[in-house]
């Protein structure tokens, strides 16, 4: 039987960790939210380095305590980045975080994400039509070979992914994150549902791109199931409060970010969860 | 004779149609702004998707409602991606747009510009020496040969650009938007001159390059001239209503993404604009 | 006997001439922060053009008044754009400013840093880490070849870098500009600390990075020491008001960026700094 008290000092021992210990970092993701990802990572206490050249992707893996690979914005030299990467931690027995964002757009990524099935990332986080369209892609039960992401956004809803991300959990051994109205995290064994967040979550781009971002972070410090909860109720925590203060998506963001900053391994452990056994 | 009403009917239709149906548009956009250009995309209703690569910006020209190219920060990919999807976009009618932004500085940036004469966007967007040098660029009345952009920004007041901007729209059979104090919009049988805006939106980078973005957003809607001159509307009116909130430059962005997304559709056909006929 | 006054009507002076003449200040700079870096430019009165490929670099280098080049974010095509442009800014007598960021992570960034020895960059900025990597691998005295640079960030205290700061403006004939709680600024012969700031700049990226665009636009219109100085003096200024301001990370680049923008050249000048010979 899980205990959610259990879970909630583990929230707060990774929280403070973070804190404390300021780890950190790789990322290699895109261009349009970069700068977003970078900031959440710093406003949590991690320290963020971005790169492109795949020695330096290496590097970073070796260096950093967990890696954040996000699929937008491709670019010619992440031919070799991203294999060479994603081998390397795997091979290192390393954490790192996959984003699978527009998934579906162009066959290289599909032929990228398609390797990544043997590299077992951690964390794979994303909307739920990127999580069935990546189950199908690795042939997984729950996915689906048609893709139904539109252009970077979903159309289905979160509990429709349940399927593909206990099955890619149970592949990968680590953790998915399906983020949405209500988010679902799981491991394969326990499925968690993290409320909060606000629709103006919608209405800003890298939302979902930080967040995974966030996710690497608390990675560095805790199993793979804990740095996704933690980041997501970190997230609902900050984005319901923004919401209230915010005039428009710009200066919800603007609050979000501070809030990120402000809240206490405590209120981030108290933001509503709910655990179910698979 | 034009009827200042039947224009903003059609405004109100182009700004509520967006908002129900959050049409995705796909940019391929410079590093500088592209934050800004998809922030302001959600803003007004869009939904936006950036992308690098030749086969991912020909999926994301097929699949969007309508596409953005914009010419700066150019890297050594873009020599196969934006010929192959402005080909594309002309030869299956899809709606576009160019912002032919650094115009005169390289020979591959002009190499290109001079093969989008044959593509024909729906709306060309720049600024007043932009839209001069890209006449003179495609041999077109107004044009000139010898650029005068500084950098990015213009050296000539947007009243010098007309001749050019109506050649060109008489060229490709869309609309030209000359952006600047007040913003010159043109289909080569019509003018129309929108008012309002602010002197911030100079301090702060990618003004507008996002709004050739917006422009793009109401381009997946409506026809090219209402397209341009939505977009306008909504800057200038968004624009007039932050620089009063703003206590400098960061903050007037900040206002005006959060009141470019509040302006109603009645509100925004509400900005002064002005109609003569070429 | 060096003179404070005489040193604070210099800074009044480029503070001055930048916002009467606008200078055009070309970058070369990372995805992270490149959108602040602009900001930052535009902020202090400069104008902003950012560009990725070997030739639009060198005519940016021939058309800016200074020119500067961030090492973050590498790209394959900076193997050709970062040592061209170098050579031909040094062979050109043009001032540019070097932001060595992350040095230590790859060969390929390290075999740049060590060509542009020869290219003498007027400004060099960076945390005391990168300021000690650095003049280990140009073999200057106070340098360490052992990088202690900890992903983007300082493991050293600013005082430990004085000794290599002062062997890199030797060198260069130019000035160095170290950052951290207290600035240390010296050109060989003066060093100038210059107090203020927040600790909040940690907890937001790119506050370095934009430091040196902003240092480049000083540059376009003065001396390397007071262009370094002016800068510095600007953000410890805006930065230490802001943070008074700020509810988190994210408010304070907001009321940062508007402070910078507000500064008079009289308040710049009167931030609190201090003078030592050598």
């Amino acid at each position: 039987m899980v205990n959610k008290k259990e879970i909630q000092k583990q929230i707060i021992n990774a929280v403070e960790t973070v804190k404390q210990t300021n780890p950190v970092v790789g990322s290699i993701t895109n261009a349009v939210s970069i700068n977003f990802v970078a900031n959440a990572q710093l406003a949590v206490g991690g320290s963020a380095a971005m790169v492109y050249l795949p020695e330096e992707g290496e590097i970073l893996a070796g260096l950093g305590e967990a890696t954040y690979i996000n699929m937008g914005t491709l670019i010619p030299i992440y031919e070799q980045t991203l294999p060479r990467v994603a081998k390397l931690l795997h091979e290192t027995g390393k954490h790192w975080v996959l984003d699978p964002v527009a998934i579906g757009i162009g066959s290289f990524r599909s032929q990228v994400l398609a390797q990544f099935k043997e590299y077992k990332p951690s964390v794979i986080r994303g909307n739920a039509s990127e999580i069935i369209a990546l189950a199908g892609l690795w042939g997984l039960e729950g996915g689906s070979g048609k893709s139904r992401v539109r252009g970077v956004d979903s159309t289905d809803a979160v509990v429709s992914a349940k399927s593909a991300a206990v099955a890619l959990a149970k592949w990968t051994g680590g953790a998915v994150a399906v983020s949405g109205e209500t988010d679902l995290i799981t491991d394969g064994n326990l499925t968690v549902y993290s409320y909060g967040g606000s629709h103006l979550m919608e209405k800003i781009t890298g939302g979902g791109c930080s967040l995974g971002g966030v996710v690497t972070v608390y990675l560095a410090v805790t199993a793979p199931l804990i740095a996704a909860l933690t980041a997501s109720a970190a997230y609902n925590l900050a984005g319901k409060i923004a919401e209230k203060e915010a005039n428009g998506p710009a200066s919800f963001q603007i609050c979000f970010l501070d809030e990120l900053h402000k809240a206490t391994a405590e209120e981030i452990a108290a933001n509503p969860f709910e655990i179910e056994e698979v």
